[in-house]
């Protein structure tokens, strides 16, 4: 049963690629505006592409839960629920950035088992759980294992923006960043990708939604990371987020965000 | 003379790539420090890459000039320079993202006349002057043209840290961000690129080296963008710089930052 999973996941990735890549960079791309206030574009792309993604649940995987960012919940019987955001990064899709993904994952009562972090643009597709932890893309394949036994002095911090969320979680993400070797923003999920592959350390967001991190979740678990909201508990619910290459490293930046 | 010119610029930049490859995403990647205090990584492929580049010069253009990031100035007779830094965004290359890029610009008496912003694992080649404005790559060739009619409040602003110079430096930033539609930061040359392909209006940025800004100031004005420093005067020299993709949004910005 894993294994028939683990392919309609891919076959999710790759219809959602078609949609986004047919729009990303293109000057057909208008945002429309889904708050009626600030600036939370939603593009044709966005909606399309999880559209193709639902199209292949419905015949592939009927009784599983969808959750998905732009058409909300479908229920399921099967206890397994598919978390879906067809573009997450939408602003960095917007501006032409490649490191918005695809983000695919699958949660059952404990939380995620599978994800996908796809990048079109760039064919790199990051998957873990189900025993399965690797880079995929680009004609190669490589295993994915996070980095281990670096401090918080040595470490690479991210996070999408420096204005990472109410003025008190500012703050605790400052006590990190101070604390950290280098601190770096704009990555969107690509950040919990490169956590995965062993290039950056700590991944720290607020506000985040259950569908930003259900496959993020999966990916870093999966290469040997940890991912926790701010007080060592479940994550993948969303909220206030902390991802680590390694458990020593969890530890001494939650200390600083508590 | 101007087709051997551009010959030789791709010549470099594609051996820039074979040694800044070799080590992306390595496990061998080991920074040394430059300043000796804070956090200004020095790799092996950021002094190969130059290296490399140096010897295709001294063999095709032994009479121009070399400024280059890591080895300095070498003298020329030709009334040219060869401004190079190998990897500009050292910091997103030694966190696995693909925002750094290889800078080869050649500069005139009056300021660049032709540039490349190469990002090799992306397999993208931003070239501009001596009458190019092109974007190559992964078996394609587009043509470069800024994006123009957008007002600053429709205007996406990128900027590489939101650290972006001196207290007074990120308060005349933050007056435009704060009338910009969206902005981003953390892309280092890459968003000089995006915004010579049309996906981005704005870039401002502080303290920056003439080696950060020779070539992207070519690239940008063959793509029919502007760049100055904050007072509209001449930016190649680095320092404060603005650009935009059109006069008219430019001026706008401008305004705000004097």
């Amino acid at each position: 049963m894993s294994s028939s999973l683990i392919a309609t996941a891919h076959r999710l990735a790759d219809a959602a690629r078609i949609e986004t890549l047919r729009l990303f960079r293109s000057p057909e791309l208008h945002p429309d505006n889904k708050a009626g206030h600030g600036f939370d574009p939603v593009t044709e792309a966005d909606r399309s592409s999880e559209r193709a993604m639902r199209a292949i649940l419905a015949a592939e995987r009927p009784h599983d839960a969808i959750l998905g960012e732009e058409f909300g919940s479908s229920p399921g019987s099967s206890g397994l629920t598919w978390v879906l955001d067809p573009i997450d990064g939408t602003r960095a899709f917007m501006a032409g950035a490649p490191s918005w993904g695809v983000l695919i994952g699958v949660v059952g009562a404990d939380g995620p088992i599978y994800g996908i972090v796809d990048q079109p643009h760039l064919d790199e597709r990051f998957e873990g759980g189900l025993g399965r932890a690797a880079l995929t893309g680009r004609n190669q394949n490589w295993p994915l294992r996070s980095r281990v036994g670096v401090s918080l002095s040595q470490a690479t911090l991210m996070s999408t923006y420096p204005e990472v969320g109410t003025p008190d979680e500012q703050a605790a993400f400052q006590r990190v960043a101070a604390r950290a070797r280098l601190t770096r923003y704009g990555l969107d999920c690509y950040a919990y990708a490169l956590l995965a592959a062993g290039h950056v350390d700590l991944v720290i967001e607020a506000g985040l939604q259950a569908y930003d991190v259900a496959a993020p979740i999966a990916v870093v678990q999966a290469a040997g990371g940890i991912v926790t909201d701010w007080t060592g508990g479940p994550a993948h619910h969303g909220g206030r987020i902390i991802a680590a290459g390694s458990p020593e490293l969890h530890a001494e930046a939650l200390e600083l965000l508590a």
